[in-house]
């Protein structure tokens, strides 16, 4: 039923590749001060592109960092809502001298276009814009009710994105978000994240004398504030790492069995991971479905960073009056930041070696982890789409890093939230060279186009 | 035998008084190259007082840092040598606001001389100075043949006193080193200390994947260094911080008894022990001979430093790399710090967990434990001696703290050293403030005047 919309994007191409280029030649580094002004012509861009697609509402959202941009085509308030989300914010595109062609200079080599934010997102965001286009201009408008929230600070870890959705969410309300953000899991394989891991984050603190003490004198007779954390580290995991702290994953829902056929399906190789981390491989090496799981499913405690006493060079005989450990733990569905937080404080607290003090202090609130229901028909849609396109059944992965959005949307606005990117993880995000699929633009947009009009029955 | 002496430097008092304030005077800070000129002049002014005091020989000895000062008083080769032993250097004065008086310009109040460098070590090195000025002037010579080693970097290290005295161990024969460094551990109780740990310094770096990695992306399944180090950390003590490296003190030997007669006889204050170090009481506190014991004669295995990932402000969702703990272990006599080393890396090989790498870098050769022979002939002079002065029989005490010139003397010379000093450990030597007891100054002129005629027999 989308022929008309798909012909009049395939007939585009070659001006949609260079809306594309213009869009990447803007420097909108979210994190860095100096790109503030490119960062507000990138929303503009934006901006204007919602108003070629004739969206009658279209506005600059004000926060406290960049702007949002909002806008809205209600072609009937019968129709199903669906809320396109994205960002037009880039990564930093240091190291500079890494890039072949500089990163604000977009260069297409071998159907690849080559810049920094091309694929992390604005690649996967024109996507939506185009095919919203293609409906006004095929159709006169598009075939169920769109709204759009682009925000421009995901890749400073969003800081005024869900107050902006909380004090929006009546304007917000939808049946259904859709992300143009979230990259797909591998190339040679499509996939759709259904669950990502929720995210705590603390710093431990051992205080013993309250002053550095000489290691000669004092040595054996005064409290070592490392040697007693580390004791403490050491009894929150087994010898396996898993985590030991009673009550840590007591209220863990299981996943998706999906999830679980994918990491049973994939055929993960275990010796090629720890090979690309550059890491020993493990003797004996644990199998890949394990390894699957313990990084889609399983709640991590990770230790980020430890600190304590003399660390120039060489060597300095004192006893260290303190030393701290910045803790992270990935939450899977059904855990509680609070509970978790008060688990491992329970713990700590309980270990804590007599004669000295211990500080545990929460960075933030956290947030829960993100899991769809399972039976949500948006997602089989979505799934029956991709079949169609790539010729294979996406399947459902989970993610082992944060997507705060998805759990976001769900606490405001009470929807799901279906990533359909078609950005895939080794387009070099975060790093030199990042490039985008210039195939993934072109399926992308058929994808999008028929996502519309599936969702409207 | 001495009453002409002790008379002679009695009627000297004010006079000497005046001449360590004319010391102290001087900034003979060595760890800062801006008091180059300043240490030199205080070596020059060593060996005026030793010209004073007429030794045939006084040369100052170029090193590749501050000068020592060499001087000699053969009387008769068949009578007993003694090599006296001092350093002219101080340590830097900051903080400086927190002084009373200017550390360098001497301040008397209550019988205490206020500078710094009075008490460490130029009011105690000033006393057998002072002494052989009076044998000198009385009866024209010493009762004894006296040599003179006196450093210009014992507050830097002494990293080339070692080689000095390799270089002029001919020169330096003797019977006896007796160092007028070394204060006495408490004011209140004469002391001898007849035995100090020795020292061995390590690092330890433990690594993973070859760069730092997102936590949330690959947290559960890539190897976390700063994790697997604290769990090879905690298994080199037991819960009471014993050290459970096998092999570790295995050659320890039994200390000398008398030490151990001091410490159960001395009624240490265990609690007030831990409130002047600014620590909880630990519960159950350990009672007193319990504590010294470990902090004179266990040794150690202390972790001085720790880092690893990210310590800056906040939270970072990394995985580090790599992380790393500097240690040093305080050795008991018998202790080689070779075989020490080789058990504590068999150890920590065997602890390793699969999938790291471990990197264990020694800093330095490290040095034994020094421990006097206890039927030395000379210790139980020294002993007679301060009981007659000080109407106190002085406790025989070991030092936590690594005293290394008592073994560079037993290594090259091949002979003991007795710590005569006159200094007390209150006198915040090594803080603002520091001061040396006018008392000090003169029960330790009559000490080291018996001293001179005892040993001379």
């Amino acid at each position: 039923m989308t022929k008309d919309v798909e012909n009049w994007l395939a007939a585009q191409d070659a001006a949609t590749i260079e809306t594309l280029k213009d869009f990447c030649r803007i420097p909108s580094v979210s994190t860095d001060p100096a790109f503030a002004a490119d960062v507000r012509r990138a929303a503009q861009f934006v901006v204007d592109r919602l108003t070629d697609a004739q969206l009658p509402t279209v506005e600059l959202v004000e926060t406290d960092g960049h702007p949002c941009i909002f806008a809205e085509w209600i072609v009937d308030p019968a129709k199903p809502t669906i809320l396109i989300y994205g960002h037009y914010d880039v990564q930093p595109p240091d190291p500079l001298g890494k890039w072949q062609t500089p990163p604000f200079e977009p260069d297409i080599r071998n159907d690849r276009l080559y810049a920094r934010g091309a694929s992390d997102d604005k690649g996967s965001l024109l996507i939506p814009l185009m095919v919203a286009r293609a409906y006004a201009a095929v159709h006169g408008a598009p075939p169920l009710n769109l709204k759009f929230l682009i925000e421009g600070e995901e890749e400073s870890g969003s800081p005024h994105f869900a107050p902006t959705v909380a004090a929006m969410a009546d304007r917000l309300a939808c049946d259904l978000v859709v992300s143009a953000d979230g990259a797909m899991w591998r190339a040679d394989l499509p996939s759709i994240t259904v669950a990502s891991r929720g995210m705590l984050a603390m710093e431990l603190t051992v205080r013993g004398a309250s002053k550095d003490l000489h290691s000669g004198r004092h040595g054996g007779s005064a409290p070592n504030p490392v040697r007693a954390l580390a004791r403490m580290m050491a009894s929150l995991h087994d010898d396996d790492g898993r985590v030991t702290v009673p009550g840590f994953a007591d209220a863990a829902t299981p996943p998706d069995p999906a999830i679980i056929d994918a990491i049973n399906d994939v055929a993960f190789d275990v010796a090629d991971y720890f090979d690309s981390i550059g890491a020993p491989r493990p003797d004996p090496l644990p199998d890949g479905p394990a390894l699957l799981t313990r990084q889609w499913l399983v709640p991590t405690l990770e230790f980020n960073g430890i600190s304590g006493g003399y660390a120039g060079q060489g060597t300095k005989t004192v006893i260290p009056s303190e030393a701290a450990v910045k803790i992270t733990c990935r939450l899977v569905a059904g855990q509680d930041p609070d509970a978790v937080f008060a688990a491992i404080r329970d713990h700590l607290t309980a270990v804590r070696p007599a004669g000295y003090t211990m500080d545990l202090h929460r960075h933030g609130p956290g947030s829960k982890a993100f899991a769809l229901d399972p039976d949500m028909p948006g997602l089989a849609v979505a799934e029956e789409i991709l079949t169609d396109i790539m010729g294979t059944r996406p399947l459902r992965v989970a993610m082992g890093a944060t997507i705060p959005i998805g759990a976001v949307f769900a606490a405001h606005l009470d929807v799901g939230t279906i990533f359909f990117s078609f950005s895939t993880s080794d387009e070099d995000y975060h790093a030199p060279n990042e490039f985008y699929r210039l195939s993934s633009l072109r399926s992308g947009q058929i994808a999008w186009a028929r996502l519309f009009d599936r969702l409207a029955l």
